[in-house]
């Protein structure tokens, strides 16, 4: 049986691995207080390219989403994200939780436009009764969205400048940001990133860690009191070196783009056979992720030597089929999938 | 330099990180979803006795706790606990982030009294306007207390029976359970323990894994929805198998038990020696946590050569200070503190 | 100028603010145990049909919902309601504030559908991923609705059918309900309400009191420790039999159908001579609202004379305009007002 | 039948009452956007000597406290009161509602010391872990405390320095501010409040009116968005110019200052008549409260007569018992009581 299920399917990459095992019975002080993070931070602030950024490493996402939103927000204000956003959807209340509403704009194939954006706010101070209302207090988005899309540049700068004009933060969820910068044709860098979000995270969990995610602000005082939220969150690693040790074999010698580089090239490599065989895509994604729309028969079929995400009937004969492929995916497999098709 | 600073300076058991190097490559199934998880849970049922108890894993402690304490109050209640209790003074205000009081108990070397529990509760009632009152909705304890003392058995039925008159869930905090079980002369069984709370965790962090807590409750409708509400509170670990590796191998040939009696036996050889030296203890530790008085200029003298904890001034010319071991403490290095007193 | 803006801008009526002034000087206990309470909690009972109730008073609407809903949910839960619903709309996220998410159901005239009650309920949970998502806990509806729509018996039988087969409960904001059960044609009574929600409230703050809102279990056991969530909300007000006595004079003699009808015969004067003049209605409203459309000259026009609200703009020329009639509105402004259409 | 439970057993006094019967059919816009209470603000403002206050009306004073609390502190910080403070003991968890810690001082008669929160804030931050615990982030005081005692200016003045140097507000709670400023000996006037606190609250429930409380605040950047707050708490008033027409009516002509006077004075005639048949007090209040050390068969034959509240036993054979006067209570009901010692 073959896996394109997830993208978290394995542990972690065996750099990272090697060198947890290797520093195993070192003593450090908790908490991320080591040296391991500290040099892990510098080097994520010299690929961001953000010299005095703060850096601070969590454990999952949806705890790395709750944590920055309310630290981000005030008591009168919630989250602006797309409807499909992953905050609106598939984290059991999280945000709300910690008492902010998620306020939703459409979805284009997982992304919001900057227009709408702008849209949103001015209508929402033109509205005489506007202080009975939840206020936008920031943008979320996701890149890649959890439909695995992409912004170009232009996009991302047009959100930057909507919510700069605003004085909102953007923030942007980086589950899969490694296939996202990898992706083919993307003019989106990481020091892109750093400089038009607020406050963004580097995904680890679904790139090369064990778990993890490394969360980036330019100008620090974005998140003041963040130790403490964290800790408050309940997501502050006792044993922080772990997260400082494994985003520091990620980002020495460029591991972080390889591996997300070789997701992505397997992924349009798949994509590529499903073009050849006459398939049709829900969606058209440049990263690890991609949703086709297969005949009902054929996904039986395939189901007997395959395991992937069903997304949602399409018709009455057809279903939305996602294939995930990794840092971990083996060619030999994705060379058996296509066989399969 | 040696150093008795913490019980989570280093990272995993070696025959734990042998496991997760082992399965590294493996693909499973996300959010603890697997084999190794549901594997790990029977061993940890059956350790229990309680055959048909729920089991979730989560990461840390605080998260572990802010999960539980939510899961288990009613809005209009609060958690009972001693003052020094780790939820009223350590983890940055997460239980009333949750928007529960924690109500707080006298404290006898980190513990509580029975006696006390059932007092608050009565005159609660008794007062004519106590549905103006955070309502006693549960009881939190640890054990080993911060403290590094233990409750006997005997006082360990006490509580069980104040709650269970009361209608009241007793939660215990294990974080350090595994130093606990291990305790010289300590009368109270993991078996005990699942029998008399309704809901407790075994610590992992501090005993042995990277990281890692497992919630039991004997009866698993204590905990309704609880999978919901740790995703919720950000505690859900993508890739679940982790904790359920780990665990795993630490209730697999008495692991945990073999490397809690080590950090024990090497806690109360230094006691030993203190005891030998003539300095006088702060209270009475049977477990790896000692708290020992000594002259500041002795302190002056060890720092050049061990780190530890320094927990407050007693007298002028004396301080409290905190020597910790762990599973992964070596002989030598206790040694070598015997030999610098 | 004469007002017709909304359905608060005057104090109590008459006979209301007679008992405040009647009652004023003499002496009760506090925070509802007085005599005018009970008394008025027994009428309230009565009106409903439902002898064994529970009845609450709360001082105001965004109060009673938030802290009903916060009753009714479970940590894991979110409330269903329109997307137009005032709880979503227009209480500057204090639902979220209590921890809980607000999911939309599509409005129709700002009603919902048991038909999309039923869907979202049966795709939620066969969603694999449904324990990641908000579990919907209940459903809220208003009567009238914020755009003074109602619905029909048959339509709220089967919202109750609906509910009770998924066992979530159904509670009805009635801010307006007094206008709802005077309206023309409708054949929904309180008694009917009181047997098909499982809790909903009698708004007093519009149709008649100062203030203060009603909230009404059949069974009380739906809203346990409902007095110490009210008192944590603020909302326990220290001279409860203020609620007492308004609700008290309300519900003697009829006093609250009877202001309710005046306010309705009224609106519909004013319908008819919108019908007559030949103007489209923005929606059909059997109540105290109506929704109008008006060139914008009429509009500058009345303007001049008379108050009312702006509620969107319709094409290039046209403006959806609301009129609110209520328990004070005085026949000879309608009249006035009907003389400048 | 006479009664000296509480100072709430009323309803307003009747020149407040006479101004709500005056205006009740009058129509005005909403939410306190009216005349009245602009009005009302400015005459609070002149009080209060600061021209350029803030000012906002709400209902009740758990709802006030819980709010403005909710207002003044950032995520990660508590509020410092005493022990016995209201906000600790009886709003049924409101604070911890919001996500806050009451961080709990010494209470000497009900006040807490400047000394004591000078220490509190230097430890906290001379503790290494601070960053794991909750920040004092302002100090919540009450003028009189609920036992009736009263800060100095001195004191105060202290209070003030010592959070201004801590770079925290001084929030006070004036529930029974009226009894506060006219008390016998007092040298705290309402300007030296509004000056040396940052947030205090000017109590109308308990001094003369229906309901509502005056929140000032003398830089109003301490509050921003604060409607949105209010509405958030469900404490926004829909009617809110009855809060406007009965401070206005408090604050015109000395009302205010002139029935606190005369609660103060037939509190000091009570307690001088106790001094003299040579009872003992349970503490010194210069206010409306009186506690004093009654021998039990003394009680019991009082409370044939008259109703008082029984606050705590003092030793085998006596209690201790508050009387409390207000406003609205008659001379001949004070020496009836007097009669009967």
């Amino acid at each position: 049986m073959i896996h394109f299920d997830t993208d978290y399917m394995e542990g972690a990459h065996p750099e990272v691995m090697r060198r947890l095992v290797e520093t195993n019975l070192e003593q450090t002080p908790g908490y991320g207080c080591d040296d391991y993070t500290a040099r892990a931070k510098d080097l994520i602030r010299e690929a961001c390219g953000q010299p005095q950024a703060a850096v601070q490493f969590l454990v999952g996402g949806t705890q790395t989403n709750a944590t920055v939103i309310d630290a981000l927000l005030a008591r009168h204000e919630g989250v602006l994200g797309a409807e499909s956003a992953h905050i609106n959807v598939h984290e059991a209340g999280a945000i709300e939780a910690t008492g902010h509403k998620v306020l939703t704009l459409p979805q284009y194939d997982g992304k919001v436009k900057a227009a709408d954006v702008e849209a949103y706010i001015r209508n929402f101070y033109r509205d005489e009764t506007y202080e009975h209302m939840v206020a936008p207090g920031m943008l979320y988005i996701s890149h890649p969205t959890e439909l695995g899309t992409l912004y170009t540049l232009h996009e991302l700068e047009d959100l930057s400048r909507v919510c700069r004009e605003a004085n909102i933060p953007l923030y942007m969820d980086g589950a899969r940001l490694g296939y996202g910068l990898a992706a083919e044709g993307t003019d989106v860098t990481l020091k892109d990133i750093a400089r038009l979000c607020d406050v963004f995270y580097i995904g680890g969990t679904k790139v090369g860690a064990l778990f993890g995610e490394a969360v980036v602000a330019a100008r620090p005082e974005r998140l003041p009191h963040f130790f403490s939220l964290v800790k408050q969150h309940g997501a502050l690693l006792a044993k922080g070196r772990l997260l400082g040790i494994q985003f520091g074999a990620l980002f020495t010698d460029g591991l972080y783009q390889r591996i997300g580089a070789h997701a992505v090239r397997l992924a349009l490599k798949l994509k590529q056979a499903f073009v050849e065989k006459g398939y049709k895509f829900h969606l058209d994604s440049l990263t690890n992720q991609q949703f086709v729309c297969l005949p009902n028969e054929t996904i039986d079929r395939l189901m007997r030597e395959a395991t992937f995400e069903l997304w949602g009937p399409r018709g009455e004969t057809e279903t939305v089929v996602r294939f995930v492929t990794s840092w971990a995916t083996r060619e030999e497999d994705v060379d058996k999938l296509i066989a399969l098709l």
